[in-house]
C-alpha cells in the first residue's frame, strides 16, 4: 500500500501531459528523498506562476509587467507585428534571433468544431493595434488546417486596411 | 525572454529526474494554462509528502501512521521479513501478490566507494527485530554489484543466528 499522502502526489503529478504512472511514481519518490526545501522551492514556484503571471493588455502574451518585455522595449521595430497561437512560439521566434519587432497572441487558431470562432482569439485587439503605425503582419500560426484557416482569415481582413500581410 | 517566474518554474522542473528543458517548458505551460486550483493541488501535494511521510520506526518503510501499515497488519505473516533496499521495491513486491509477510527497508545498498557502509544502512533495527520470532528472511536487494554485495553481507550476519536466508 502506498501511503496516502504519496498516492495523492503521484495522482496530481499524472495528470501533467506525458507523465504516466510509472513517471509519477518516480518523480514523487524523487521529491520524498530531496530535501524539503527544494520540494518547497518548486511548490512555491508552481503557485508563483499561477499568480504572478498574467497577459500582457497589449498582445496578450504570458508576462509578469504589463505591457509586457517586448511591448515596451525601446530597442525593437514597432512597424512590424508578428501573429501567433501561443506565447511558446514566441520563445521559439526569439531564438532564431531573426525577428525584432512586436508580438501578438491569439490564444488559439479558429476552430469551429471546437466552438473557437474570431471572438474567442484576440482578433479585435490585434485590428486596435494596426492604428498604431504598423506597416506589416507576419501570421505564424501553426502549420495545421487550423492555422493556415486562421491566417487566411486575418489576411483577409488585414488586407483591406492597406497592411502588409 | 520568458517571464522570470516561468523562468523559475522551468528551471525547478528541470532538477527532476528525466525531466529535460524541452520537457521543463512543456510542463510550466501546462501549469500556466490549466485552473489555479489544479496548481495549487499540485503544489500542495508536494508539499504533504514533505510534511506527512516519514520512516516506520520499526521497518524504515515511508509511511504516514507508525508504525506503517505493514508492521500494523493483523494479517500478514510476522514469521518472515523482505528485505529490500529501498521503499519502491515493496510496491513491486506487493503487485506480484505472491508475499503476504513483512518487510525491512535498507535504505541502500552497500557501496564502500561511496562510503556506505553497514552503519549507513539499517542493519542494526533488522538485526534487533530477528528477535521477535522470526523465521526466514528474504534478501530482495537490487540484481547489480551493491544488491549481491550487500545480500552476501546480511546472509553471513543472519545465517549464524539459526534463521533460514
Amino acid at each position: 500500500m502506498t501511503a496516502p499522502p504519496l498516492a495523492h502526489l503521484i495522482n496530481e503529478l499524472t495528470k501533467l501531459p506525458g507523465v504516466g504512472g510509472k513517471s509519477a511514481q518516480r518523480l514523487a519518490y524523487h521529491i520524498l528523498k530531496r530535501p524539503a526545501a527544494e520540494a518547497e522551492m518548486l511548490a512555491a514556484a508552481i503557485l508563483d506562476v499561477k499568480t504572478k503571471i498574467f497577459r500582457c493588455s497589449v498582445c496578450n502574451n504570458i508576462t509578469d509587467i504589463d505591457p509586457c518585455f517586448y511591448c515596451t522595449s525601446a530597442t525593437r521595430n514597432r512597424k512590424t507585428i508578428c501573429v501567433v497561437e501561443e506565447p511558446n512560439s514566441i520563445l521559439a521566434i526569439e531564438k532564431t534571433r531573426q525577428f525584432s519587432g512586436l508580438y501578438h497572441v491569439l490564444g488559439g487558431a479558429l476552430s469551429p468544431l471546437q466552438g473557437v470562432g474570431p471572438d474567442q482569439l484576440k482578433i479585435k485587439s490585434l485590428i486596435e493595434r494596426l492604428k498604431g503605425g504598423v506597416e506589416e503582419i507576419i501570421i505564424a500560426t501553426n502549420p495545421n488546417a487550423e492555422g493556415e484557416a486562421t491566417a487566411m482569415y486575418l489576411s483577409k481582413l488585414i488586407k483591406p486596411l492597406g497592411i502588409r500581410v
